[in-house]
């Protein structure tokens, strides 16, 4: 998706999402994702003191499928039979908000899955210094309490026989339906939430993501880059994420940019993709603005690694792995000396 | 490291490794890795019934400094001034067989660190079928035993202030010094065993490896692939593993392997690089023949993604990660339906 700015109205955003649909509808898609907060612009880069306009960004949980903001979305998905995930800023009914993203199957008529962004990226407090770019993640949002619950997606399968079926023919390779997990935008730099996923045996990740292209060096760390230099750094560590992550835990994944000048200035990058379970790109973004990044995928794929290099029942060795559960920080080895 | 062959004595591949070490100094390397098993073949590959001609392809954990088959190496490194790590079979006093890698220091004088593979490959019985190369890491050694022992490596920081001296200069950015970890082969796809060095703050990797450029699909599951494709794709997948996870833990990274037709027939993938906190490759092998790949590094580098992206104290979310350390397979999750 291109921008949508902090001027843009719901009645002139809903639209390019339908138009969208349709357009994926045409290539015969069966899975659309948007990106993450695609219903507004990226709000958490600025600090928004006003609580009714705080909370025009944001949607209820419980009522996507009826309020008119976004019902007539999931309506067009259930009438073209394709499933949707989407991004928003939730709203839950005890007041909390979380960085959410749903999916919706078009088999069912329902949201069958919602996911609640993990690894909250940024500040609570905004930067004192002026030139910064905020992201106030930390502030608006709820680390996300739902976990990493993969889940099956109904339907989308023709003609295979289920594990389960009574009639399953032993000939034939049975699988369930595919295995999906969510995730939102700096939680795919975060290899656990990937392998969270991976044990739960992920054939299909979705990311939604918008992902500033330059920000003030505020740390003083960093070689000097131009805007252009940062950009491109900023996308190849996207898609190193995705492909790496693909291919660590022998999954498909999509991924999708909310891209361009939003708010007419603050830069994000482009590089929606999708990528095997070999790491390699099958299809990416070639423009910042809305577009289609398509690809017809084999699930199959995923077995030469799952059954062979990325076993993880025969190769995992869990009794090594305790500091990831229990230490969150750096814990420095002593001095030798 | 070009190959060694089964018919290779230990007169005639030692020198090489002399020759290697020599070249490294003449361009001021401070610190050299040599690839898993540098000592020998990949002897894993086959099925080994002599008890004397196993024993051949091992050494002693305890003796080389020592052993006139290793001593050579660690002496020159001592009079050259470069710290040395290499891989090896390694049989330790009670008769058991690690894939070990050490680490030695010139400024001690000593081996200051042993890292045994944890991530062993393959299977512990041949293939019977007889087209298969084995791959009987299973077989020979024992999983490591020693952990994720990231340590700091004495005296190779000139000129820099260390955070325990009595003097240091309070405007004087102190660091220890550098924190290195080792990891052999098969390890480096596993996302679990970089997070444990991450979680200690490691700021150089040591990766040595031996990896096939192509094997038989006895899985059944890979698309059809000619053996330069596969070997173009081993290589992809090897540096999109150094590159992603170098990133992910911003730290840089060096890796070395073991390379062309070993035994005369059994191809070795090339690919050995180095890579930096960003993720990209600053230096890579362009032969399969014995090459030194150099680069000189600031380990300050690391600073921007340990203190900011991946900060990690701010940013993980460990009681999320639960089943990485209680679940080592996949547990699907349950059918919607």
């Amino acid at each position: 998706m291109g921008p949508v700015h902090l001027t843009s109205t719901r009645p002139e955003t809903l639209p390019r999402l339908l138009t969208l649909l349709k357009s994926a509808s045409s290539l015969g898609a069966q899975i659309v994702l948007f990106p993450e907060t695609a219903l507004t612009t990226f709000f958490p880069r600025h600090l928004i003191t006003s609580p009714s306009e705080l909370e025009s960004y944001f949607d209820s949980g419980s009522t996507l499928l009826t309020s008119p903001n976004t019902a007539p979305l999931f309506s067009l998905a259930k009438d073209l039979n394709i499933d949707v995930s989407i991004g928003f800023a939730e709203r839950d009914d005890d007041g909390k908000g979380y960085n959410t993203s749903v999916y919706f199957s078009a088999s069912k008529g329902e949201i069958v899955a919602k996911y609640r962004k993990v690894h909250l990226p940024g500040t609570k407090e905004p930067f004192e210094n002026p030139d910064a770019v905020n992201q106030l993640e930390k502030r608006y949002f709820e680390p996300g309490n739902l976990g990493f619950q993969a889940f099956r997606a109904p339907g989308l399968v023709e003609g295979v026989v289920k594990k389960d079926s009574p009639g399953a023919d032993a000939d034939v390779k049975g699988r369930g339906d595919p295995i999906l997990g969510m995730m939102i935008c700096n939680d795919r730099r975060w290899v656990e939430e990937w392998r969270c996923y991976g044990l739960q045996g992920v054939e299909l990740v979705l990311c939604g993501y918008n992902t500033a292209g330059y920000a003030p060096d505020l740390w003083g760390t960093r070689k000097p880059m131009t805007p252009e230099e940062a950009e491109m750094d900023a996308v190849f560590h996207h898609k190193l994420c995705m492909q790496g992550n693909s291919y660590m835990n022998s999954c498909f994944s999509v991924s999708a940019a909310k891209a361009g000048l939003e708010d007419g200035k603050y830069d994000l990058i482009g590089g929606s993709c999708i990528t095997s379970p070999e790491g390699h790109v099958l299809a990416e973004a070639k423009t910042k603005e809305d577009e289609i990044v398509f690809a017809e995928i084999d699930l199959e794929d995923c077995r030469q690694g799952k059954e062979k290099t990325f076993d993880f029942g025969r190769h995992r060795r869990i009794d090594q792995y305790g500091p990831i559960t229990v230490q969150s920080g750096v814990v420095e080895p002593e001095l030798l000396e």
